[in-house]
């Protein structure tokens, strides 16, 4: 498959009503094959002597797809298309998380005890201790998944009500994978101070803060401000979710081609939110060069550039100051990592890269290069995508680098606990099983977010950032006790 | 029972250890008697041959009360109290609100629906029209409950740290009472502009703002402001969710003593936030003479007031201009609603009112003056309290309130809608069921939400500010169905 549209492909529900006298699902069948349809289920939802109703499941690419293939369906004699679910859009409907109480609340003795009048002696305890919030009330779990709706995958600036299905689908993974509770906080604000002012107004409620989605370079100044400003974790996933996911993707690479990390030379394309993170973090974890390119070409040492993140990268990468466009520096590099956009790295290119290459082509849904394509020339391939092997996703690390940073009440999310996220991704692959298709654990691994927020709290601990040491819930007791 | 203290009742679990050789059961339940504690349940937790552990679950009027009744059981001979729970605070521990999915998330399948690839296809499905958000998205039904922390039950600016039990036990009540997914925003700010920035900036995401236990009289321009600013229906419950129960038993209490709301005086003894809505509420709602009353006296047309609401009533209300003490002004007076605090009304004052007196005395947990003082003397008594008939509880109001206006998807919440709801409340106690201690319906009525929440949404509609007529979910296809 080398599908190079910008088509997402998904299941819909045709319901069709044929007379049978004149038709048989054979008909139907023919037809959606005919236009590339794939049935998946057919199920009988009414039959009557002179008529049968059929609910049939199709895969599509897209929603022209499904057009044509209800037409090819209508076109049969006797044969009428009732109605067509879609099963993205049915999934949506009425929204993807709720709010619910953890205690049942159908008498007035519980009534009493969570609302009046016995919350109050609760709220006094916290009132004379701020601190006991985090044992007395959900903001010890409770994450707010900021977006200004700017950058939403590979959507753009669409606003933060387009953004909200995105942020809500983020709630349920971290429910999900990490067992936190995680709120969508959808900003009508692009203002950086506003940002920073509105998140730091909401803050008491919540333990920690994912801000997801906003475009660089501002997502640049608005985590930093936030991380001085609040004493709970700030996390700009897309920058550091995303850092992490390839470090951990590359400790493994390496193992299959038998490199070190401060041997090889790194081209990372594209300095944007991840390509930036990305860069500091391979730093940081002993990368030997990293050389960050855009359209400018190489960032170089000595020149000025606007952004700081591209700034950062040329006073601090590119250890050689190799300048020039991207085929130049990519030849004989041994690992290219593509942040950026669709087929940006030419077959040429790939082939001139040092022997045992290794390409994680992340640009979603089409990326730098179709690993069809590259496949045969290099020795490790990743991309962003499920359908393809070594699918570098967040999911891998946000929900195990919050559930470890709130266990032990980390004030931040440092650069030690981002790498011992990274190697705890890596590790859940024992080296002997570590394969060229196999250098990613997969998303429903149950193992990944164990050893994530395990390694993220011991990091946190050592590296002093950590408020709380153990992870059992503390005992509650009356001042009077 | 007149018990005038700031004393909040609790169920503490003690788990006492008692030597069999010289102690029995017999000395401890004795012992707990003596010091004025009620023994609720016994269960023995562990028994050896020589001692017995006890779990003895135990009805105290305060904390002081529960030290008592530890100190009378450590006393005895061969008895240890080995731990003290408090099932108020074992009730907090880790919060009570969580935040889940609604869908399962636990194949690739269900992945790509919820986020990526699948869910690109909802974002711009709302990129293309922000209404659908309300279809697509959790925001139809999602109401954020907003404190700044200053006015929080009856204990002041305990802050936004210690105001989120309160909020998290409202997002409860709205989520068991109304089936509206309610999120606590506890706000690190008292600034008049910054709580209406923060809250129109995060506005995107939630279907409604229920605002809360914010001090008067800056709460009266946080609501103003941000009704002005905002699509949808913004509410502060403590001003108009009081006014409505309090309408509501009002007007079952007029057909106990057969008078008509047209006729009688009303007397409101201060005129913070509940008091000035409540004021509004019963003219618009027909009532022939409201006067409010605070420190200063009666106020009186002509007069300038440094309050808004204070100014409003006396240009709008105590039409024969009365000016003066509580006292001569509750003389003769039909009705006494008291918002302000403890023993603000002498029983001489309820002897000087009108035959057939009606009192609401709804300072809490003190009433203005003692149900059991006054009920000699008044035909009707309602309170705050639940141990006392005719409890006006807010809950009786806003989850209905918030259900009808989500349900025909209003853009703002409006006197009609207070009115029809205060009405529907009331009307929930049929006439000839009305009863000097049932003027109110129990909050655990279930006929109260629904009926609340039809009149809610028709009033909506009638007076135009509702944006979708029907109840039932809209159909979501695809655009190219």
């Amino acid at each position: 498959m080398t599908n190079h549209d910008m088509k997402i492909g998904f299941t819909a529900v045709v319901r069709v009503e044929q007379s049978r006298q004149i038709g048989t699902f054979a008909k139907i069948a023919d037809a959606i094959a005919r236009v590339g349809g794939r049935i998946g289920a057919v199920d009988v939802s009414q039959a009557t002597r002179h008529s049968a109703v059929r609910d049939i499941t199709i895969e599509v690419s897209d929603e022209d797809h499904l057009k044509r293939v209800v037409d090819a369906i209508s076109e049969i004699e006797g044969t009428h298309v009732v109605d067509i679910s879609d099963r993205t859009f049915l999934a949506h409907l009425g929204g993807k998380i709720e709010v619910v109480g953890r205690i049942p609340l159908n008498n007035r003795d519980a009534l009493s005890r969570v609302y009046t009048p016995g919350v109050a002696r609760v709220c006094l305890a916290i009132a004379d201790d701020p601190s006991k919030a985090y044992t007395l009330t959900a903001k010890a779990n409770m994450v707010a998944v900021v977006t200004d709706g700017t950058a939403v995958l590979g959507l753009g600036d669409i606003g933060p009500f387009a953004a909200l299905p995105v942020m809500e689908g983020k709630a349920m993974l971290f429910k999900e994978f990490g067992r936190v509770d995680a709120f969508p906080i959808c900003l009508d604000t692009k203002d950086v101070d506003a940002i920073v002012e509105t998140v730091v107004h909401i803050a008491p409620g919540f333990g920690g803060i994912n801000l997801e989605d906003i475009s660089s370079p501002r997502c640049f100044e608005v985590e930093r401000r936030l991380i001085e400003r609040l004493d709970i974790p700030v996390m700009h996933d897309d920058q550091h979710g995303t850092a992490v996911v390839i470090l951990a993707a590359l400790v493994n690479a390496l193992k299959v081609v038998g490199k070190k990390l401060e041997d090889v030379r790194i081209v990372i394309l594209g300095i944007g939110a991840a390509g930036g993170s990305c860069a500091r973090l391979l730093l940081s974890a002993g990368a030997g060069d990293v050389i960050g390119v855009g359209l400018e070409g190489a960032y170089v040492r000595g020149a000025t550039y606007d952004n700081p993140m591209k700034q950062w990268i040329a006073d601090n990468g590119n250890k050689d100051a190799r300048s020039g466009s991207l085929e130049g520096v990519v030849k004989d590099a041994d690992v290219f990592i593509g942040l950026s956009g669709p087929d940006a790295l030419s077959l040429d290119a790939v082939k001139s890269m040092a022997k045992d290459a290794i390409v994680f082509a992340m640009a979603n849904p089409v990326p730098e290069i179709s690993p069809d394509l590259a496949e045969p020339y290099v020795a490790v391939i990743a991309t962003g995508r499920s359908d393809y092997p070594n699918q570098v996703n967040n999911v891998l690390a946000f929900p195990g680098i919050f559930r470890g940073a709130l266990d032990v009440r980390a004030s931040r999310i440092n650069e030690p606990m981002l790498l011992a996220a990274a190697h705890a991704i890596a590790g859940v692959i024992g080296d002997d099983e570590v394969l060229a298709d196999y250098v990613i654990p997969s998303v429903f691994d149950k193992r990944v977010v164990e050893a994530v927020s395990r390694a993220v709290s011991s990091a946190a601990i050592e590296s002093g950032v950590a408020r709380k040491r153990m992870k059992s819930e503390e005992a509650v007791r009356t001042g009077s006790a």
